[in-house]
């Protein structure tokens, strides 16, 4: 059945049980939500557009995941830890009741993997597929993009350019098993939560990695006015294999990837050895990439000379 | 120039020094917004999409500004008082730079115009224009939709069926200048934010009339568990004569309209003068309609019987 023959009567009764309840005043099928804050709120939001962000044959669960994913991975790049998300629909009438079944259920996996609450929503008529998630968390200290200072370390929390290969897998249909985990990389990413909130106590500045390293990197350059210098690029092992593969640049996929979740983060070289340990903590390897300059740029150490890097990654209306 | 022409760069940089500073640790530009409630917070959203929601010829401007007000009307129903919102946006590629700088002039209107903050946001590609609006409030005892008891007034701050006439106006294109302030009324709604926190105090249900008073009373109903009996219809006289100079039946614009942020209020009849008073402190009347009866359902009286009234009223998937 298709969403325009079901009605949007029979879709709301279908997704209002299925909303978290807050806790408050108001209830599921409510105007709003309600809930009281211990402290300072953060709030975030992020739109998952089909026809730009869904190659072909991705599926549907994986669709919810990543919405609900990117949003809360804002969240983390604050240090904050998520409360509640609200998630705003845009659907085609041609849809499959089917496939928002199984987007709702990735956004139920969401939910359970993150102990967020998907505490309200909306939905609408609408020529593309659009998620708009909204999420709300709670920071004692929500840690901004631009607060590096010079000699900081600049440091992640993973290798990156999986999820690039694992798209180029998918968009090619090289359904290789060897690159299974590459593209599992780029339909199932995972939010740094707990890495988020734990370096948010030793982090300068810190942004996500969702528009690619290059592109993180001068968002972080803009908002600091400063320079951004990678010694060492996070090379993964096997985005090396799969480029060689198929005459790819590893070093693009790099830095150029994008819809990666990773954390980048500035530090004081002193601080190191502690968020090291706290990162392993939960589960994450601190990997230092290089170190915060005077100077407005990203640069990069290559055969012993420091070059500009490109602008890199993705960025919407084809510029 | 086109937005495909201008790139996501040139559009980020007109939209971030345009956003409000919230005052926390974030500025715009970073990856949210945090700030420090002083209570309990009240969150709503609303998403508008260019391909239902916006005819052709409608300012852009007053997409913007009904974006912002849909997402406040909600958060009025609740009686909370808005502090900032958040603005994701779907642009379509082709569209004009100018185009999205007159949406945005919309929403700096309503920010204006509401006291409140435009906090954040985010632009993507898309098939169709989406504003996905959230919107951050405060109150202290928000008000749900299902709280009426029987015996319960009905009480609704204006009257109804104007903006479905302003609609049928520029849909049909009559641009008769008897009809302007029927066009201005769907072009340019006010969310009635002061009425809604005024009213909480004496509200045992509020819901806002976006999907049309018929709808809204049956989602009150759905929510309550009881029935809603119109005794009177707030009609609009401008709206009557609209309805007869052009063969359409008014208790139909009335009933079934939708696109109008009037607060549908229950309350005990006990505490009607005080609501009167209060509501009219804020520039706003009160006009009885009803009241709430036990039985799920919606009823009017018509003839001096008590006939049902048909769930009328805009309804996404063509259903």
């Amino acid at each position: 059945m298709r969403l325009s023959e079901v009605g949007e009567r029979a879709i709301l009764d279908y997704l209002i049980p299925r909303l978290s309840f807050a806790g408050g005043h108001l209830r599921p099928g409510d105007d709003g939500v309600d809930y009281l804050p211990r402290g300072r709120v953060v709030v975030t939001g992020d739109m998952l557009v089909g026809s730009t962000d869904v190659p072909p044959g991705a599926p549907m669960e994986s669709v919810g995941w990543k919405a609900v994913t990117a949003s809360l991975s804002d969240l983390a790049a604050t240090g904050a830890r998520p409360v509640l998300v609200f998630v705003e629909m845009g659907l085609p009438p041609e849809m499959e009741l089917d496939e928002l079944k199984r987007i709702w259920s990735g956004i139920e996996m969401a939910r359970d993997r993150y102990s967020v609450m998907v505490a309200g929503g909306d939905t609408n008529s609408c020529r593309d597929l659009v998620l708009g998630v909204f999420a709300l968390g709670e920071a004692e200290r929500p840690v901004p993009r631009g607060g590096s200072r010079p000699g900081d370390l600049i440091g992640v929390t993973g290798t990156f350019g999986r999820a690039a290969a694992g798209l180029h897998s998918i968009l090619t249909r090289d359904l290789d098993h060897s690159w299974e985990a590459l593209r599992r990389s780029f339909l199932w990413p995972v939010a740094r939560i707990e890495a988020g909130a734990v370096a948010s106590r030793y982090a300068t500045a810190m942004i996500d990695s969702s528009d690619g390293l290059a592109r993180s990197l001068y968002d972080m350059s803009r908002n600091s006015g400063l320079g951004y210098l990678i010694e060492r690029l996070p090379v993964d092992d096997e985005v090396t294999r799969y480029a060689l593969a198929h005459g790819l640049d590893p070093e693009r996929l790099v830095l150029g990837g994008g819809e990666e979740y990773e954390l980048i983060i500035t530090f004081d070289p002193s601080n190191e050895r502690q968020l090291r340990e706290e990162l392993a903590s939960v589960g994450c390897e601190l990997i230092v990439i290089g170190r915060v300059v005077e100077g407005r740029g990203v640069w990069r150490v290559q055969d012993g000379a420091v070059v500009q890097v490109p602008e890199l990654g993705w960025s919407h209306f084809g510029r």
